[in-house]
């Protein structure tokens, strides 16, 4: 509730239209939907054309299928992340036509007054072949925000002539995803090469001192090169998500 | 043995109703029961009215059959924590009327002079719905050591209004659980809204840099809002039982 | 702004007696005091009867001086915390009537309607003499907060006849504080002998793979005796506050 | 060096007008100037307007000598960050009109054509009054790319109001720069009140379990709030920059 | 080879009664047995009594059936250690007569000339019954190793009473071997209050901020209580062996 | 595409061979072969007669086929590491003369013009039998890159005439690789044995406080001998690959 | 107190000798001296010739003179470890003829009736010529508790030569301290050459990724080598003790 | 004592021309010389031609006297590394031709018999000029050791065309050392350009996340890029060492 909808909501008290218990109420009440164990947001993103997004790790099926029951009767467009074999399930018998995307364990039910024009300058790259599935996490939901992704993948440092090749298309982007594992070190040479901001996402990839992604984080976080900033291990929905916040604001 | 039964004691000694060898035998007997690999230890807690806890996981089936055994014979509220599946065959058997809570992973023997009368103030928030099971772990705590428990949960900092639509209840309480994985910051939140104690329980909830929980339990610790205590991760039955113990002070 | 404020504030809304206008400024401007870089949280605490605390390290001379100028107008108690030098001179010039502990780096200004009569039962146990001063932090909060505090000192596990000599004066607590370096153990057994919450303090004394208190504070957080609770290393303040909430629930 | 002049060189070495050799020379000596031990960037960040950097920690006295001489001859607005006293004096002696901020150890060099017209958008809030300094490196690196930066200080979530009393303000923004030690939980509720980028940035002010700015660096990275990315520890510069390059995107 | 036995082959030399190249062949070859991929080690140990010890985890089947080979033509006693199931049925080929603890995962091959007299004064405690495997394979190598061993289990400090009803055989003992696992406090109280060294085992008993035992570890390597050193988590078998070792010394 | 390659290029456009765009095409297009996800890298090292490295772990199924698809036109030696056992059918289809070490997860397709002639001097040690994998891993790698491979193994510090029974072998090597888990002390020793380069390989065999290979990893980055240089936990692949350079270039 | 005394103390009490209430008295006030914030503790160790050791950091100056002047009435041998300089003024002026070792930082204040006879066996190693302060600090440790030392320094594993040219006095040992920083693989190799305990000391000595002389602990920790046990980083004073503990069994 | 010394001394043994004893005492006896608290090692590198080496760090002034004095009747090269600027003055009393680098720390004494001959191949790269002084102890330890060595400083990868356009001169190098600090990503991107071996230099440079350097360690040894083998923190003189051992072998 932002000032000027509190204001009006004072003028309406002032005027008698409603009580004071109804105001205090209305101050409460708003703007979640609550389920009991599970309160959900739909918050001003979503008011906006945002996709609303529901995170399924640890939800039980009950509380899914309540989550469900409660979108199926609004307008919007939903994400659902992480989600398991047997989550799928559930939610495919709520909405048949739910678009699901099995590497990046990303589904999205997308309402019918979804964005027709596609938003420019999202890109995507990811350094090896084993980094994709949280890459896809990123860029499909940078595409559920509106925009239209462009994704280089397996272009790591190793073999630093792959990403140079591409360093035209980096450097025309808006906003740019980076996705590495093990080393890490893609982010802080991609963003050596342009003048818009890269959102680094490190990655689980690896074996032995990587720490199941600890070694990236730490690399990203250290980068030398202004523009870096970094989200936590495999998240590629919240890079994605940042990047479609970044596009959209240059329109 | 406090000061005044060893005074008795000695009393007793000194008059020749006990020998000294019993003396001593009477010191190092009390107040447990020994039964091999596992000494029972029915503490001063339980004769005040708290439930007795025992841990279950590592126990094999043989010890926790002996230990079962060995309650039957006796009054009192018992809790069995983290009950695997194979070890809640063998409590059913020795106690038809256990009350089973699957989510908590808690079974309770409630004796026949349990209390009727229901202490207040206790309330236990919880952050996201994954995080339910172990704020039930808590609430049921509370709830076996005599309190009415209060529970108000998916109220994470990410969507602060959620919170805020019950800080009239937060501010009744006279001890409140707040329980938080990912980033855990709830419970520095609600420490700021109260005047109670805040006992803040980190939950392994989350995915690659909250390193199994580590990274709330040590937000938890930095809180810089005064009143916040931390348990350990996953700790819901730790942090309910010593709400109890605050309530039943206020009686 | 609890509940009852909140109708008060919309029944003068809704009777003409004050405008919207003033009446979002009312929601928005209480109940801190805004100095700029600094914003003094009058927070309820105070309100009823609990000390103010001020944490001084990182704070530049110009914003203590800011402080000091806007509290000399209030009543009340209030307390600096890990005070430096420097900043207890200018501490002494805004209130020559401070009270200055050195070992505990805490400075008090004491109110006039400051407390007379003194609440029992909080008790500060700390396991060597090096604990001491973060020992002191605590039972000096704990006296702010109108707390009748006893102290047991160099206590520690190495020797367990020193803290069972005590055992008595510890089951009469109603809420203790122990305090712990090096191995950290204390607050487990002294949980172990009581049945009231005890709050423990790792500190960073000792040396090698203490880190810093890090052992102790993994020692206390592993606890395995019911009721213990922990706060940030060194943190006897956070413990202190918090014991001195629940002593004054007992009344 | 983009395509379009990769491909004039390549006509003009087709045409002659170049030798090979000085074709091959181009390529390489373009755009950084070899200082022998320093090899100052000039990069395209600079050429669109945006500050170049010199990061002065472990830099020599003749090292940061020749960078100033470098520089001297040239356009453009300079900042030199994490600045020494003794380095200060250096840079005196070469630029007598540079603009020094003590507390952000940060200094300026602005060139004539600077800009005049502010970008608006950019909010920098910091939870404790310790953390201003970090705060301000942010800030003042995003005034010197041309934004027009309101800041809001001392506003931590240990007290919740003195946020939410500046909520409007931040939703105003376009992008937000949010800075908190201990427990670094701001950013994360800040990112729930608004539908813009949060840049989080840790500080080190703390102590115990702060690690240095590690827990705070971990809260952040957890944060479940979409929009939120994360730099290293004290690093208001990276943000800062970060926020510009967004900012500048929305003009 | 020690110096008696090298200047005795060098006699044998000077006296020509054998090569030079014999003489090098001599010191290269001894003492151990060459199997390819596996060199057993029939160190000192064994020809003064004590148990030849074979960790088995990483031994795959091939590896295992070699030394068994090796070793079946030979007298002595052998401990396996941590053997798995399907490890443990090809021992049983080679050694009909194996005796097999399975808590303890410790088999053992005892030689005809094996300890009829017991050494007395080794004492393994154990903080609580999940520790028990742990403990029994301290318990057991000290067995093997010739000892007479006193078993005192779920004796930990959040019950001190326990342990303080046994204290008398405590004092009594040469050698403790104290096993913990969780916040791992036993050996320190234990050290209190004995005169003789104590083995401090750490487990991995717990859960949360335990992390696989390095609290417990910690706790144990910061132990302000002389006389405590410790071994690697959940290493029973190296404890048990030490003790041996210091139990022997004072026949 | 090194300087005279480059040169030529200029000449040919020079001399109106090729058009502009087809050089910017050139540049960009050599020397990787785009596969979609897939980027395959015939590097320089394959033109020389290094082995080409495909690395197995997180590439799916549809990836690996069109990698085969791709090297079967193509002469050269390929190893593909870390191969799962649905992997290795895969390969087996494309390469049915395929070479596959099971322990080593080590699969490799031999060129026609392979090397007949061995380069010698490499030598593989590891310290338990348990660390064979690894050590077979690097044996093999070093053996596909053309060198002639002797190994030692079983030979660990707690046994250290075991090791010094092959000084004379390790003395004779041009470089070693020095396989160790648990406390991973062998490289150290080996180097200070020798005067050439030792790569020293931490493994992850152990248990407790090994952390996954972490204390190995950092003994042998702590190794106060020279030449010890150090690769990543269980990265046989890695340090037989370096010693394949090594060795070569001695010849 | 142990079964007899307390026996005796019954009967005592029996036999109305003394009353009830000075006989839990007795039971409490033995067997420390209370001296206000330090509780002074005569244990059974000094009893029975052991040295009392007093650990100095920390304690203030006023804490250290209530102890030299409780101990100057008293026989024995008593130790002050990690002595500063200004603590050493103090310990002079009420111990004139105190020994002081300052490399170790260690105080000697040697009692009338201390031993004549010496207990051989203790021998000390030290890998590297900067670890001789810690290891000093177990030699005279190991010297005040009645033992003859031998002291074998700068054996450091990359040259094992230097060790084995001592292998037969090693050899002759029945305890062995043995410290090492950097890598810390000195106890391991050690203990691979003897049959008796070994305890093994890590020190700071190092840089880098030594971490304070965490990469020693965990070496050693993970020793393969049966029989070695460790004590605290550059703990010395621990290890001697122990050291000593064990050959006075021998005896 | 290689084989064949050792067969030599036997055969001196056997001929009678040496006594037993005195065949044992040249076995101890050599190589090293026993200094008492310090054993120089004379090994077999000096008589190879390589540089002897004396870390300095944590050496008494007695004992760095000694060492000097011992060394000073010998003819080789002699490199003292970390250098204090007190230990400095003893060394140029006894050395006063001794030439010290103060950026690297490192004094060298030259051998009258020292190379002329230079061997070409090994190049030096750093990322950032605060990293110079690593890199200098890298460059000169190779320059001792006979070795003409390449600089490349300040080719960070933040600026990645730095680097590349020293691409020639890194492709014909036989063995690259890479320094780098923060991120630490420089010597996986060099090693994908080149065929030779690259040894990896962390440095402690950079703030916050970086831990001292434990950022970059990580970095390195996660490098996927084949060829990369990594030494301690801020440890030039191995990465150097090492250098110059791999270059000499091509010669």
């Amino acid at each position: 509730m932002d000032r000027e909808e509190l204001l009006a909501l004072a003028f309406e008290l002032k005027g008698g239209n409603i009580s004071p218990e109804a105001f205090v109420n209305r101050m409460n009440l708003e703007p979640f939907q609550d389920l009991g164990e599970v309160k959900l947001d739909h918050n001003r993103a979503i008011r906006r054309g945002f996709a609303e997004i529901i995170y399924c790790p640890g939800k039980s099926e009950d509380q899914l299928r309540s989550i469900a029951e409660a979108l199926s009767d609004r307008d919007g467009t939903f994400l659902f992340s992480r989600v398991r074999d047997d989550q799928m399930k559930i939610l495919i018998e709520s909405f048949p036509g739910i678009e699901y995307h099995e590497r990046a364990r990303l589904a999205a039910v997308v309402g019918p007054s979804s964005h027709d024009r596609r938003i420019s300058g999202v890109t995507v790259v990811a350094a090896g072949s084993s980094d994709v599935p949280v890459a896809e996490e990123a860029a499909l939901t940078a595409h559920y925000m509106g925009c239209d992704v462009r994704r280089i993948y397996d272009v790591g440092i190793a073999g630093i002539h792959r990403l140079l090749a591409h360093a035209e298309q980096l450097m025309e982007s808006k906003v740019i995803v980076a996705v590495a594992g093990m080393e890490g070190a893609l982010p802080g040479v991609v963003a050596g090469l342009v003048s818009c901001p890269v959102i680094a996402v490190p990655t689980s990839v690896g074996y032995g001192a990587n720490f199941g992604g600890l070694s990236a984080l730490l690399t990203m976080i250290n980068s030398c090169a202004t523009g870096v900033t970094v989200v936590n291990i495999d998240n590629g929905l919240g890079a994605g998500y940042t990047a479609g916040m970044i596009a959209r604001q240059s329109v």
